[in-house]
Formats: C-alpha cells, sequence, structure tokens
C-alpha cells in the first residue's frame, strides 16, 4: 500500500503531535491528545474515538499488523514514518511504533457532564499512574463516571492513558475545578455526596448501604487526603474499618475498597 | 561523636552490604540483607529486626538526625561513611545516606511457619512493586500471615522492601516452593483452601462467610493468574463478581478485593 511517507524530524505533523503528547495545554487548546501502542490505538478506534492521524513505522507494520488493520481504517490520515522520527512521539522505552492524534471524547470536554450511577470523585489527584490505576478499577467495577476535582493530572497524557489500558475511552470523567459547583451538579440529580477519610469515628464503608439511591464517594490524595473545603460540601464521612494498621492502606488500595464496596450490593 | 569513618568504596564491608543489596542468593546464603532509608531503617530497629551496622553520611546525620537517633542504638556497628562511598549501596535515585545490614527476620527464614487467621498465598508473583504493595495492604487488612508460593521474587530486595512500607518487619512471610507441601501445612491447620479464578461460573467472593473458621486465598501473578496445579490443591474456586470489564482489574487490585473481603466481616 503507498502510505504518505515521513522521514524528516522536522514535519510539521511530528511537531504538532509530540506536542500533543507533551503539553497538556496543548491538548485543552486544540482538544487532541496523542496515544500511542498498538493495543492502546485499537482501543481508541474501538472506542469510537476520532482518529485525524495515525503514525506508524516499518516494523510495527511487520510485528503489529492485525492492529494497525483494525487502526488504519478509523484513521482519516495514514503516515509511515522513520524510526527516528517516531522516536521524537514515544513517551516509552520500547516504542510499538504506532501513534494516533485523536480529538479529545464528548465525555472529557468540559460542560458534557453524561454520568449516572455510582461516581468517584478524586480530588488534587497528581500522579499520573494512580489515576490511571484508578480509571481502570472503576471501569472494572462498574463505576459509572469519575470526576476528577481541583488540580488533578490531565487525563489524556500519555501516562494516564497506559495506566488506564484505555478505560478513559470507556468510562465517563468530568473534570471540574470548583467543588461547590461539583456538589451543586451533584445534588441536583439527587446523589448523596460520600467523603472518605482516615477517621475511625466516621461510618464504616460496610455500614453504608448502597443498594438504594444514587451515591458519590470523594477520594483525597496520597499525601494529604481530602481538603476541608471537600469534607464540608459532603453529606455523610466515611471510612474504611481495618484490623491492621491503617497508614499502610496506600491511596490506590483504598479507592479500590470504596469503589467495590459502593456496587458490591449490586447483585450481578 | 566519633564514629569509624569510611571513605574508600573498597571497604570490605560496603562491598559485603552491597552485595546483599544486589543478590538475593547472598541475602539467602548469609541470611542477611540490606535495608535503606531512615524511614525503613528505623521501621526495622523498631520492629525488633537485628541491625549488625548502620552506615550513614553526614548528610543524613544534618537532616535525619532523629530517625539516626532511634536506629543507631540499635545497631550493633556505626559507620559514617562519605556521599561516593553510600552511592555504592543505594538503589533509589535520591538517596538519604541511611543503610543498615540486618538479619533476616525468623518469619522469613525456612522452616518458621508461625502464622494464623486470614491467609493470603501469592503464586509467581514477580515484580517486586506488586509485591511490596500486596504486603502493604495485608498488614492494612490485618491478614495473619502472606505465603510466596513457588517463584516469587524476594521480599528482601530493595524494591519490595521500599513498595511495602517495611510491612515485610511486621507481618509473617513464609516462602515455600512446594504447592503439595504447602497445602498439606494448611490443611493439618484446618485451613480451607480458595483458588482465586476470573471464572463468572465459579462462587462470588461475597456469597463466602469468612467469619468462621480458618481461610487461605491463593492469588495467581498478572500474566498467568494461578497454575493448574495450585487450582487443583484447593477446596474452592472463588471470583470477584464484576459489574464492568473484568480484564480491567489488575492483579494488586484484585488481590486488595479479596484480602479486604476475607477480613470484611471481622467487625472491628
Amino acid at each position: 500500500m503507498g502510505f504518505e511517507h515521513i522521514s524528516s524530524r522536522r514535519n510539521k505533523l511530528i511537531r504538532e503531535a509530540a506536542a500533543l503528547a507533551a503539553s497538556a495545554e496543548r491538548r485543552r487548546e486544540e482538544a487532541r491528545f496523542l496515544c500511542e501502542g498498538a493495543r492502546l490505538c485499537e482501543d481508541a478506534a474501538r472506542s469510537g474515538v476520532q482518529i485525524d492521524r495515525c503514525f506508524f513505522t516499518e516494523q510495527a507494520q511487520r510485528r503489529y499488523g492485525e492492529y494497525l488493520n483494525r487502526i488504519l481504517p478509523a484513521a482519516q490520515e495514514q503516515f509511515l514514518v522513520e524510526e527516528h522520527v517516531a522516536d521524537l512521539l514515544s513517551s516509552t522505552r520500547n516504542s510499538q511504533g504506532i501513534f494516533c492524534v485523536c480529538e479529545t471524547p464528548e465525555n472529557l470536554k468540559q460542560g458534557k457532564q453524561a454520568f449516572s450511577g455510582a461516581c468517584a470523585v478524586l480530588e488534587n489527584l497528581q500522579d499520573p499512574g494512580n489515576l490511571g490505576t484508578v480509571l481502570r478499577t472503576a471501569e472494572a467495577l462498574g463505576i459509572g463516571c469519575v470526576f476528577l476535582l481541583g488540580d488533578c493530572c490531565d487525563p489524556l497524557s500519555p501516562k494516564v492513558l497506559r495506566a488506564s489500558m484505555g478505560a478513559v475511552f470507556r468510562i465517563s470523567v468530568v473534570a471540574e475545578t470548583s467543588p461547590v459547583r461539583l456538589r451543586d451538579l451533584l445534588k441536583r440529580r439527587g446523589y448523596t455526596l460520600y467523603a472518605a477519610v482516615p477517621d475511625a469515628a466516621a461510618s464504616p464503608v460496610t455500614a453504608i448501604d448502597f443498594s438504594e439511591g444514587l451515591h458519590a464517594v470523594l477520594i483525597g490524595n496520597e499525601g494529604n487526603g481530602l481538603t476541608k473545603e471537600a469534607v464540608a460540601l459532603c453529606d455523610i464521612r466515611l471510612t474504611i474499618p481495618m484490623a491492621g494498621r491503617a497508614e499502610s492502606l496506600n491511596a490506590s488500595a483504598a479507592a479500590t475498597i470504596l469503589l467495590w464496596e459502593m456496587n458490591r450490593g449490586a447483585g450481578y
């Protein structure tokens, strides 16, 4: 097949794509992001994410031909790029040589808050690996929407995309900087808001009945927990009752337990 | 105070300590390991781990004096080492300049199987970060003992120690290469053995009553799950019922949910 070749690192499209990988601001401005890897680009295509361009290397054609067969038809433009050009786009050590410039999905655009069911709210979560993992777990456990409150890292950054295994394409993720606006949005729809706190005097999560009504749990970051402002907005303070040393539970494990408890009674 | 100085990277004690950090075989042979970091070395001292030697830098004396005040009295020998010497011992990017050569705790020596309560068995877990995280979660959730079955990584490697936040000093961790021997050991004490499998036809973990009797859950590694041999040794196959995409739950999140469920009914 005759794909257009790119052999210069100074090619304009390559430089645009590299800028999307490097800068959250650029991603916001253009409402586009860069997706890397055979599996992740296929996930994007499968999930109906709009793919503007796909860049791939000759080696990728040999090794990941099956993936490319499913990715390339979904892309508006396709470019065969040389290895040293692909290096500019990669944020992994062993690049697979497949990259897609994608349009930001609707659910990640501000003001497009489609959500239902049990919700998780992550406040000031700045570690991309943690955010990706929580999104992945939220998808597995059937959480309806993940809100990113305050100063969270960009869910479309290369690291989050990788750690989330593409969950970000499949579940609703809504960024909201204002705790008050978020509270109002959730309360209008009838949600009960819970603040997860490391306080033995709070309600044990196991004592809360999540099977009726709509529920949203707010979870803070590893270093500081929830802000006082966020806790004050909630209806109920809840905690994870533990037999052992509570300080040993890391943020991601705590989030896993909370998300699990929210849908545990769902009876599937 | 007049501590003995070490300024040469060829010093015999330093080379011995570096070898302990580098080699699991060496740790087994000597029944000793190297512990790095202010917090972790203090954890070792506090947990009653026998400390043969402590090496520390001048900078560590200034920055982590309070920690050293608690570590040094617990060590049999103390050495002030130069930065370039400390570099030889460090497996982190930003070393705190505190290192202890410690004796392997009794509970980690083969044949010393002191355990009680809910147990987790991890099979062929080779990622040090995952192992450390699971040990940390097990401690938080009050799991009585973690067995390392088959070809797991060494719980005393620098990476596991770091990821476990010292949990390995406080909970029982028992390595056992033979599934049959492990089964016999657990069955003799009256344990029921569960194999965690990704199979919707297995018993939902939420349907099992862990509140009576003794229970051990076997958990496989991320890539392959449990071996057939391990599954065959168990009494009951259990699974995590999920509303979403099951393949999205990573091994560490799955382990968190299983450990949580084992002690969830404990009523603390």
